[in-house]
C-alpha cells in the first residue's frame, strides 16, 4: 500500500480521538507511514492531509527527499518539538504516549504553547497489526529465506556434534546474508544440550554433544521486514523424554494453530496451547512465555497471544504461535511458525519447515 | 569494574538527589548495573544497598540468576511497576524520564500508592559516560578486530570497481564475524561516488567505479562494547577536489582530536573542528551533524560534541571525532576515529587505522 494511503487510512482513527493531529516519533510508526529510514524523525498527521510534515535533520535531508517525496520536510534537530510546532494555536494534537519519553513530552510541550495536547498511544499501532499485501509478501519472502537457509545448514551437516553453539548460529546467519537478508532479524538463539531450557539462551562456545536436543530460533531482515521460526533437533536417535516432550509441544503448536482465527480472543488462543501443556503437568515454570506476537516492521509488536493480554485476533494479522516446554538443567522444545490470519479460514503458515523431531 | 561496585557509585548520585530509591528501566543502564542482559527487566537501586531488586519475567529466571546472583529477583511482568512496589511507602522513588516512557511512568505511578515520584534522568548515564579499565580495553579490542578487518579486506583487493556497495559492506561485515565480532555494531555504511555526499548512506546495489570516492563508517560487536571507525578512500588517483576535500576533513579531525582533552566544553572541542570547515566555506549544508559521541554499551551516548550541547569533556570518556563534508551531488569525505579522554594528556585514539588519503 502507498504511504500516501496509509496516512489516510490514519485520518480516521484522529477525527474518532477528536485529534487534528497525530505527533508519531516511533521510527517504525514514522517508515511505516512516509517509506523514510533514518534514524531520526518526527511526523505530524493532520485529520487534514495539508498537515502532514516530516521533521529530519541535516545527514538526512537528501535522503528524505528521496523516500518521502512527497511529504513537507522541516530540517530541525531535535526533531518531536519541531514537528509538533508546525500545528496551529488552538488544535489538539495527539502524542504517543506508549512510545514517547516522558521527557521527550516534555520538549514537545515546551514547543506548542497554545495547542491542547492529548494522549493517544497505539492508533499507528492498530494500522501497522493489519498487514497490507504487499507486507503480507514481504514476511512470506523472509520466512522463506530463513526456512531455506538452516534447510542449506542441516543438508550441508552444519548441525553436527563437536560444532559450537556460537558456529552453527554464524554459520546460519551467514546462510541468510548469502540469500540476499539484511542480516538476522535477531540475535540467533542456538541452544544445545541443558541450554536448551533457557529461553531466550545466547550462543556459547559450547560444543553440540551426541544426545542433545538442539533449539534454533532464528529470523532473516529483508526489505525491513521479519521472519521468525523456531525448531527444535535431537542430534542422534532421540530418548523417550526427548521425543515426548517435542510431541506434546507439537501438538501444543497445532492447537494454537488451528485456535488462531480472525474474531479469536488472544486470551483463547494462548489457551488452546497452553492447556495441552498445563494437562501435562507443567505449569508457569516450564511454559514461562506468552503463545505469539504480531511480527512485521518490528520482530515483536501486537497483538500479543498471551493469558493476560486483551482484544482478539483480526484477519490481516501475522502473528507467530511458539509453545515451549524447559525442563531446567535437562533440555527444552520450542516450536514456532509465522501465521496470516485470513477471513473465514484457519490461519495460513508462512514458514515452510517440517515440524517433526528431526534426528540429525 | 564488578557491577556491585558500580550500584555503590551510583548511591551517592541517589543521596544527592534526595531520592531513596532509583528506578532503572534502559535495559543497557541495566545491564551496566547488574550485568544481566535479558530483554525485559527493570531494576531498583537503593540509597540503602539491601533495597536493591532486579526484576524480570520467566523466561530469564535461570540467566538472571547465572548473571546477576548478587541480586535479589522478582520474576514478574511487567517489570518496571514489580520493582517500583518493592519499594516501601513513604520512600521517594526516582524515575528516568529520559528513557521510561509517558505509559510507562503511568503504570509504575499505580503500582506505587504512598510512595514519591521523582523526575530524575540521567543518572547511570552519568556513570556510564565515564569507563573503567576493562571498558576501555573492550572498545579497544573491538576497535582493534574491526580495524583489522578493513586492513584485511583491503589486502584482500576487496575494495575495487565492479563490487557492489552491499557486497563490500557484508564482506567486511563477514571478516568482522570471523574475527570473533558478535556482528556488526550498527549497519555499515559503504557509500561510493555522490552516494558518500549522503552522510548515513545505505549500502546499495550501486558499483564501485573507478574515480569514486568510497566512504566506510563501520564498526565491531564485541563483549556489549562497540567501536565506530570512519575511512573515506579514493578508488584510482585522487581528483584535486577529492584530494582537497580529504585534506580538509584530515585537519578538521586532527584539530578536533587535539581539543578533545579533559575540560574542554563540548562545544570547544566542536568548533575546533567545524571552524576549519567554515573557514574553507562549508556550512551547516555540507557539514549537517555533531562532531563525535560517546561510545560504549551503546553506539551512541552522551558526551555529545555539537554546537549546541553542553557540559565539557572529563577524563575517562570515550569518544568519537568524526567530521564531515558532503557535497551533493559529487562526493563527500569522513574520518572518524575513537579516543580515550585521559587526565593531563591528549586523548588517546582506541582506533588504530592510518589517516591518509588511499588511493586503492
Amino acid at each position: 500500500m502507498p504511504h500516501p494511503e496509509r496516512r489516510d487510512r490514519l485520518r480516521p482513527l484522529l477525527t474518532a480521538a477528536g485529534l487534528d493531529a497525530l505527533l508519531v516519533t516511533d521510527l517504525l510508526d514514522v517508515r511505516y507511514l512516509t517509506g523514510f529510514t533514518g534514524s531520526n524523525a518526527a511526523v505530524v498527521i493532520g485529520a487534514d492531509p495539508t498537515a502532514d510534515v516530516l521533521c529530519t535533520d541535516g545527514r538526512y535531508r537528501l535522503q528524505a527527499g528521496e523516500q518521502a517525496p512527497d511529504l513537507e520536510l522541516l530540517v530541525e534537530r531535535p526533531s518531536a518539538p519541531a514537528a509538533g510546532a508546525s500545528v496551529p494555536a488552538g488544535a489538539t494534537l495527539g502524542y504517543p504516549s506508549d512510545t514517547i519519553t516522558v521527557d521527550g513530552l516534555a520538549a514537545v510541550r515546551d514547543a506548542v504553547p497554545g495547542r491542547r495536547l492529548r494522549r493517544a498511544p497505539g492508533l499507528v499501532g492498530r494500522l501497522r497489526a493489519v498487514k497490507d499485501d504487499g507486507e503480507v509478501a514481504a514476511i512470506r519472502a523472509a520466512c522463506a529465506l530463513a526456512d531455506t537457509a538452516l534447510r542449506e545448514l542441516l543438508d550441508a551437516g552444519g548441525l553436527r556434534p563437536g560444532r559450537t553453539e556460537r558456529e552453527v548460529a554464524l554459520d546460519l546467519e551467514d546462510r541468510m546474508r548469502r540469500l540476499g537478508a539484511r542480516g538476522p532479524a535477531f540475535e540467533t538463539i542456538l541452544a544445545a544440550g541443558a541450554h536448551s531450557a533457557v529461553p531466550h539462551h545466547r550462543p556459547t562456545d559450547a560444543e553440540l554433544r551426541r544426545g542433545d536436543l538442539v533449539k534454533i530460533d532464528f529470523g532473516a531482515a529483508l526489505d525491513g521486514y521479519h521472519s521468525d521460526t523456531t525448531r527444535t533437533f535431537c542430534l542422534g536417535p532421540a530418548a523417550d523424554w526427548q521425543r515426548d516432550l517435542h510431541a506434546l509441544v507439537d501438538a501444543a503448536a497445532a492447537a494454537g494453530r488451528a485456535a488462531l482465527a480472525d474474531g479469536a480472543t488472544v486470551t483463547d488462543v494462548d489457551s488452546a496451547a497452553r492447556d495441552l501443556i498445563s494437562d501435562a503437568g507443567y505449569g508457569e515454570e516450564e511454559f514461562p512465555h506468552g503463545l505469539g506476537h504480531g511480527i512485521g516492521l518490528a520482530v515483536h509488536e501486537p497483538p500479543w497471544l498471551s493469558r493476560t493480554g486483551t482484544g482478539a485476533v483480526a484477519a490481516g494479522q501475522v502473528v507467530t504461535v511458539e509453545p515451549g516446554v524447559y525442563l531446567g538443567g535437562r533440555g527444552g522444545v520450542r516450536i514456532e511458525d509465522v501465521l496470516h490470519v485470513e477471513p473465514g479460514r484457519p490461519a495460513v503458515a508462512l514458514t515452510t519447515l517440517p515440524r517433526e523431531l528431526v534426528e540429525v
